[in-house]
């Protein structure tokens, strides 16, 4: 625990009741529980719930220290009471989006962490897939996974974040969630061999200077990589949060640019063709580049710029009384560190640090907390990072007055959350 | 990627052969896969695998880039061709152990986290749960989970360790794993309201100086704690990487005590009383006690000392081929940081320093590998620990020595694995 969070103003006196907030709440007649079940809430108590229960064998009136619990198990299940959920988007091929409002930490579970295909989830054979590397090298050679896996590796905390991330922003709806916004962004630990010792392996020609990374899928997707990227810290990773990589992130393997737009992370990579040039694919040419308001274009805009999102409070939680609340968010850069994050709750008038949840990353999450005191009133909440570089996030009217609304690419405008007196909350249209 | 990672030797030239160290394994009439599979590798190809690519769809000829693959999904699945599994011990009420030979990184994924229950596990429903704080305060109260998750969090990457990990080493198989020897350990991002904040809210008495934490399954575990670990950095924890705990580790909540043994970390908490002595309950009396050598015994044992253990090589795993490879491992303190870790392939006439994964976090597995070119012929593979105290991980010689054998607990032992020139690699004896 560092300093600060021991330091950390508890909540008033006044301000919770002996009994729970939860219960005081109910007096007031309106509590979470009401709100999220809806009309089943009607009933006096959630017809789901009482059905997820008899599911587990959870007997109402069952006193657990009385009845011997269930044994132990090879794999482990969530509790029957809680499913966290991607929200799916774009029909079948294309994108889930991570339960921000519903994490913790900065973890995210890798069955929760985010997906954009294009052409679906290849099902990959690990062990008739390989890795080719050619082009402008002295010794083109094929790796297996086994030959990967037994090269040094390297494992380290990264977020990933697809470029689309946000970019709906511009035809957003008020009743959004933090991960209908912004879901596109999931952090795990990412294993793998660095892609520098496969160059050193092969013999990169020094005339070379970019690599096209090409994946099995049914798209085939390609994309053009700087060399340099190699030689810092791209990956071709087989790991993800400890286990081999989910089907959805790229099994058995994929590149990974830390700090750089998810599409160049690319998934079940199968070939990399070392050039002096660029190859100008697809998805770096009509997609993937960033059109300007003058009618020019930003291509290979790799690096995710920092950004920020509170998910608590948020649509859809719901404040069931005044008083001491922590505002909880996360911050992100792909250029390194965070090394701020203010909080406002007037609408940027005035602003406030937030604390860091120790230790900051790298190109990694960054979990943020600022307790308030909230009155009752309407609140505007919103909060804008700093990274490393000095970089500060913008206002979604500054980013719009710099590129236009040409482009749902790189969309890390602040987004604000109107607290409504009834305790509601609602997407702001303009940060 | 820290300066002496991007140093690391690659595999030498000679070492690895152009078309992958598993065909050349294969030449040689040892592979992995052959080994692993068992008699079902008589038939050419594992049945067993067949069987799982047929469930996921996998037709074995088919080119992925030829088809859409399967869609976005609410919840991922682990790839049909991964089954990473814990291995249950002790009965069905017992244990069951991490498979930590077949883990990356640090991070342990929630569904493969060590268990150890006395009664199994509780079916607990959140919204009856409540944790009443009372004893030795001036305001005695009941916390529902709603109140707990109101107030100020932390979350942080810690370690948790039976306390009994490693006690088997007495009598072992030559044939264990890692995880099989010492798999009651796991690292994950617990997330919770710091103890210390709830006592301030209830008002501890100053003369108070210990407090009992009760779970609530059938064995109604019960722990007396001293309070100055409430002071420094205990939680009730009721997230776990990133989601709610699992039912196997508390649900909805647990006290979580970053550095001590398990069984200290009371799951499915229900009840703390503050009082100005310890309980002497069952589990710190007749049990978790080490009885000595000179007939007396330690009580109250609680923090976990530092220890490492080698994760590959180490059976099952077999070595096709000599030439480089990495050795991998975990180590961890419950004191604080790992500072290093040294390793030996020649029983202990040398000791080498190992690479540490950063970020290296207090009480928190720290992963360390070191190349290794392994000439083909025996060799004795072994880790020891230092931590940021200055302690130094004991060979099980020195740990008798000093405690006699008379106690499974706290077992933190050097163990050798011996690579044996057919690649195959067994438990020795003795550290």
């Amino acid at each position: 625990m560092t300093p600060d969070e021991r330091e950390s103003p508890p909540p008033g006196p006044g301000e919770q009741a002996a009994e729970g907030s939860g219960r005081k709440a109910e007096r007031r007649g309106i509590s979470r529980r009401t709100m999220l079940a809806g009309s089943l809430a009607a009933l006096g108590m959630s017809a789901l719930r009482e059905a997820r229960l008899a599911v587990a064998g959870l007997q109402e009136p069952a006193d657990p220290t009385r009845v011997p619990g269930r044994p132990v198990s090879e794999l482990g299940m969530r509790a029957p009471t809680e499913s966290p959920r991607r929200v799916l988007r774009d029909g079948a091929q294309g994108v889930s989006l991570t339960p921000l409002q519903d994490l913790r930490g900065i973890v995210t579970p890798a069955d929760l962490h985010f997906e954009r295909h294009h052409a679906g989830v290849p099902a990959v054979d690990p062990e008739r897939w390989s890795l080719l590397i050619h082009g402008m090298v002295e010794r083109p050679r094929v790796f297996t996974l086994e030959d990967l896996k037994r090269l040094p590796s390297v494992s380290r905390l990264w977020f990933l974040e697809c470029s689309g991330n946000g970019g709906k922003f511009y035809d957003f709806q008020a009743d959004w969630s933090p991960q209908q916004i912004d879901g596109l962004t999931s952090t795990s630990e990412w294993t793998g061999v660095p892609l520098a010792l496969l160059f050193r392996e092969v013999g990169v020609d020094p005339a070379a200077s970019w690599f096209l990374a090409e994946g099995m899928d049914a798209a085939v997707m390609a994309r053009s990589i700087p060399l340099e990227k190699a030689h810092d810290d791209a990956l071709i990773a087989y790991g993800q949060n400890g286990e081999a990589i989910r089907p959805e992130q790229g099994y058995p393997a994929r590149l990974f640019l830390p700090g750089w737009e998810g599409n160049a992370n690319v998934k079940w990579i199968r070939r990399i063709e070392v050039a002096d040039r660029p190859f100008m694919t697809r998805e770096e040419t009509s997609r993937y580049t960033d059109p300007l308001a003058d009618g020019s274009a930003r291509q290979f805009s790799f690096v995710m710029d920092a950004k920020s999102t509170i998910t608590f409070p948020a649509h859809p939680a719901i404040l069931p009384d005044k008083g001491w609340w922590e505002i909880q968010g996360l911050a992100w850069s792909g250029r390194g560190r965070i090394t701020g994050v203010e909080v406002t709750t007037d609408g940027g008038r005035s602003w406030a640090p937030a604390r860091l949840q120790e230790p900051v990353l790298p190109r990694c999450h960054t979990r943020f907390r600022r307790l308030w005191n909230w009155r009752g009133d309407t609140a505007l909440l919103a909060s804008r990072a700093t990274d490393e570089t000095g970089y500060v996030q913008p206002t979604l009217k500054q980013l719009v007055a710099a590129r236009g609304q040409g482009t749902q690419y790189h969309n890390n405008g602040i987004r604000v959350w109107r607290v409504q007196p009834d305790g509601r909350v609602f997407l702001e249209p303009e940060g």
